[in-house]
């Protein structure tokens, strides 16, 4: 829009456009949306503060098919979505998404999410890996998402901004 | 963890850790996560906070091993990391997800998104479909993540909280 001419091939400019959110949409294969929805409440202290179903589904279908539900975590929003006929190839084209939590007590947090049902993998490691250094853990969810419990990030010597 | 007895199957509890951070991280193929980051930028304007990368290669390649690039969106906090030989089955393993992007100017913003070399996916919808209302437009960017530029989140009549 604003970009009128690129000279090198080089993109340099500044959006235009203010984003006042950013939301990961976590897709679960319907019916079983509401079901992940209690397990991150049960697993890490998600809070609902809002759910949308299928008017039309609502009647004729036991289990509401739910286009969003939206969950309040560690300060950010994630949303929970049945798949549907139309939503359903979002599920295979979107690349692999991890999610990372941040905590002082990687140890319990890993605990409480294997007694809501997920599966941990792996050991905890002292990372030079992901997330920037401090304790990593990682838990799979019953629905294939990847959390990493992680102590909080710190800056590390070796940074490049 | 504090979880002794679970009547009726019912799990109903207050975890007892606490998360200060929830951080997707996208895990982009190798060596191409610096031209994610600058895809980023140039699409959303995201600002990058942070790098590290791996002290031992930088010297033996001419890119260096992205293990994390922070960057701030929208007011949250999104990794980017190219995947690596133990990182590389996150990929495979996490299941679909797609980030939803709230901005006033949909439109504008897909503009954005596509100069900067996403590619715009269907026509912008009246949805009563994901992230509760309002327009929405899906852009895939190069790297194949799917970003859903969402006019804000209104309260729905059809909210069952």
């Amino acid at each position: 829009m604003a970009q009128e001419e690129v000279q090198n091939g080089g993109v340099e400019k500044v959006a235009a456009v203010t984003f006042t959110a950013l939301k990961p949409q976590l897709m679960v294969e319907a019916p079983k949306a509401a079901d992940a929805v209690q397990f991150y409440k049960s697993a890490f202290g998600a809070v609902e503060v809002d759910r949308t179903v299928h008017p039309k589904r609502k009647a004729e279908q036991e289990l509401p098919h739910i286009l969003s539900a939206q969950l309040e975590l560690a300060g950010s929003t994630i949303l929970v979505s049945d798949t549907s006929e139309s939503s359903a190839p979002l599920k295979t084209e979107g690349a692999g998404c991890v999610l990372c939590l941040e905590t002082e007590d990687v140890e319990a947090a890993i605990a409480e999410a294997v007694s809501a049902g997920g599966v941990a993998e792996g050991e905890i490691t002292e990372g030079d890996d992901a997330c920037c250094g401090g304790r990593v853990g990682k838990v799979k969810d019953p629905y294939g998402y990847v959390w990493l419990i992680c102590s909080p990030a710190k800056k590390c010597a070796d940074v490049e901004a």
